[in-house]
């Protein structure tokens, strides 16, 4: 038998449950259809855990600061690592079980557990299930990008599916791939007393564009575990069950290998081919941002599985976005979020608004770094290392986007991302509130420096706006 | 022999030096008169040693939590107080350095050593030299509140103007005065294993006038140390060179007091009766905060001296102002800042806007508050105590004010200042990008609760805004 609903939701992920609670509100009949576990990616494997870990970790580096601060015995702290790995699941538990109590507990028949295939436009199979539905959300999620050779070395070898279920943490690690997650792990693994070796076929870490920022990166974070950029890496078995991993010239014994190269949408069930919508040449539904319709057809997507800006509020925007207009077959356009991506490295990574790349061919930008040493909180702190760098339009000073390696620059991101969308100068930004001493007169640092090179110079002093009547 | 000068700034604090650059750059000639020791109030006294010292008793606290992160060993983790306070005075030393640095070192005799008293409207005596202006500025600065009784206790009652100087603390201190900075220090101080007793006359600390906020505040903090609240300090000499301080019923023995009474303008040596302005009942010159002109006179006032908001870069603002204007003798406008206070205890304390006594009598504002328990953010930083309450206009939605017991409550008072400048409504604001898991979520989270009181309700999904073409 076939049963019918309004709309289907393939995925309780972030993006699935957000576009169920906006079908909820339009009072829609609908079903959630998820694969695999329940609780979000973000929950189990992603931000929580990863923060939990990084948090312990930055904890015990923070040893290291204690003489100057005449604190005394900082260097017989030692660390427990299966206790840290249980504090950490119990963590993750907690919020996996928050996410799991605020959406699919109890959802009795609009939940189908299981993996959803298109039959046709309107009709999808769950396990011996078929639906019909007058819209479908496609909120499946991703998955680890894992090269098929690699997993002949079976657990040695794991993703971040797996690895915040290990039980301790191994002598040794090589961490491929140093985008957000692997650069994360990897220095909280370094700094937690494991030998990490972090490897990238880029030049560059953190998706970070801007050059003066990724120099400084590479060599603050490179004092902490060696970074081999510019060449794939390479496993081998080693002697004693261990792992010989290469990169260009370099190599290192290893007892796991962390393979962090980055999320792919996950495809793998859905057979697209039968939902009668476009795709484009990665075999992904070709969809609108500001609607989240595919194409001009009855299907939405939302969330990671969409190839765009694996980020938790993002995914919460597009699954509101593809919800609401699910609900009610529209193709209502609402704005999207200046981009705001943060990697929880320490200092934090932050890349805000355009990335250098996209603007540095443009003769009307221009931009300004403030490196953090001079600032006084910073040095205060002990986390006076790295660098801040700020982009805006040479005419009309508008800031365009930024790039921050800095203590506490998730907040100084929010800060310029909340300016970049609100389409403010350099000088608007300038004009508002920078409390002494904080790390955000850092910030400020940057965007006076960018004052210098704009062809445009204000009425009043920098920092003040006059007061027309 | 009189010297003649288009201006004179009286103070080289951060108004005064502020002040001075503006009449520079507008190529004014000028002198800059200063009583007392060079180097701001700020460096010297105020901001960065307390910094210092609340770095040093944050990282030693946080032994508390190492063993919930498995890290072992905390409890043996000991504080060499001397060395704390050598470190603290180190670190001011740098930052007065680089004050004078960059102001009043190597600046010849357009510096004048000395205190300025009025002569007539515009001449000034300082030492043996009498110096006729065309436009004065007064940023005299301030100085700790002392009782006269009190002086008979000797170095046994200091205030931060000695207190930075000690060679060491002592095992047991009194804090009288429970504002911005007996609060910040008295923490600090208890942190770092001195028996401290907290002493206010007011029901309420750190200038908050939020009942909530002032409540839990109370409530965590006075888990630290005690806090007497409501009742005035009485200091009589106790047995063994020792000090009994009484507050109502309650009454202790310590080795020190601190008195943080607030800080008064510094107006004893300036004879304003001869300025010719007029005076308020305090005493104080009355003036114009958008113009810092005093009536309609020839002479400006800025910073800690004018009696309102001794916060830096308010002080900035208004040397700015005054140096602008008085450099010209004119009376241009400047629009001032959403007022931003924090106090740097841990969760911080930070007042943003309007403050919740002038709102609460209007019927048109509702508030809505946000604990910092359930944020995910701060339980794995075990810093899940505190609350955030925020203010809106019922009918408009816009954002008037906050108040925040809160970690990182000095980034998130930042984003709160920066909405309510720009006029932001709460839906605005939400429109803005939250990123997962950050303590911002937790302001989102009072945004979010603030919605249900509002009479106007969005057109879009909370969080989004509809694109209008």
């Amino acid at each position: 038998m076939t049963r019918k609903v309004e709309v289907a939701i393939i995925g309780a992920g972030t993006a699935g449950l957000t576009a169920m609670s906006q079908i909820k509100q339009a009072g829609k009949d609908f079903v959630l259809i998820n694969g695999g576990h329940l609780g979000t990616t973000c929950a189990r494997v992603g931000c929580m855990p990863s923060k939990a870990l990084i948090q312990v970790a930055e904890d015990f580096h923070r040893r290291k600061i204690l003489k100057r601060h005449h604190i005394l015995g900082g260097e017989n702290l030692s660390i427990d690592l299966p206790g840290v790995m249980e504090h950490v699941q119990d963590l993750r538990d907690i919020f996996v079980d928050r996410v799991l109590q605020g959406s699919t507990d109890n959802m009795g028949d609009e939940l189908i557990e299981g993996y959803a295939s298109f039959v046709d436009p309107h009709t999808l199979r769950v396990n011996d299930e078929t639906i019909e539905a007058e819209r479908i959300v496609i909120a499946a999620g991703s998955t680890p990008i894992f090269p098929d050779a690699w997993k002949a070395f079976g657990d040695r070898v794991v993703t971040t599916d797996e690895f915040f279920e290990l039980e301790t943490l191994p002598k040794s690690l090589a961490v491929i791939g140093l985008g957000v997650i692997g650069l994360e792990l990897g220095q909280a693994l370094a700094r937690l007393g494991i030998d990490v070796t972090g490897i990238d076929t880029l030049e560059r870490i953190s998706g970070l564009t801007d050059p003066v920022v990724n120099a400084e990166a590479i060599s603050v974070i490179g004092e902490e575990f060696p970074l081999w950029l510019g060449h794939p890496a390479e496993i081998e078995a080693g002697e004693d069950g261990l792992l010989r991993v290469s990169a260009g010239e370099q190599s290192v014994t290893v007892e796991k290998v962390l393979v962090s190269m980055g999320r792919r949408p996950y495809l793998d069930h859905l057979k697209l081919e039968n939902a009668g919508v476009p795709l484009d040449a990665r075999g992904l539904p070709t969809y609108d941002p500001e609607t989240m319709q595919v194409g001009d057809s009855h299907i939405y997507i939302a969330g990671d599985v969409d190839g765009d800006a694996p980020i938790l509020h993002e995914a919460g925007d597009e699954g509101r976005i593809a919800g609401y207009n699910a609900a009610r077959g529209s193709a209502e356009r609402f704005i999207r979020k200046t981009m705001l991506a943060i990697t929880f490295c320490e200092p934090n990574i932050v890349n805000v608004g355009r990335c250098w790349s996209a603007l540095e061919a443009d003769p009307d930008v221009v931009a300004a770094e403030m490196p953090m040493g001079p600032v006084g909180r910073a040095l205060i702190m002990a986390k006076n290392k790295g660098v801040i760098r700020v982009y805006a339009h040479k005419q009309t000073g508008r800031l365009l986007g930024g790039a921050l390696f800095a203590a506490k620059g998730e907040g100084l991101g929010h800060l310029l991302a909340w300016a970049i969308q609100q389409n403010l100068t350099v000088f608007d930004t300038l004009n508002l509130p920078f409390y002494h001493p904080t790390l955000e007169e850092a910030l400020q640092g940057a965007l006076q420096r960018l004052v210098a090179k704009l062809e445009i110079q204000p009425d009043a002093p920098v920092g003040l706006k006059r007061k027309t009547l």
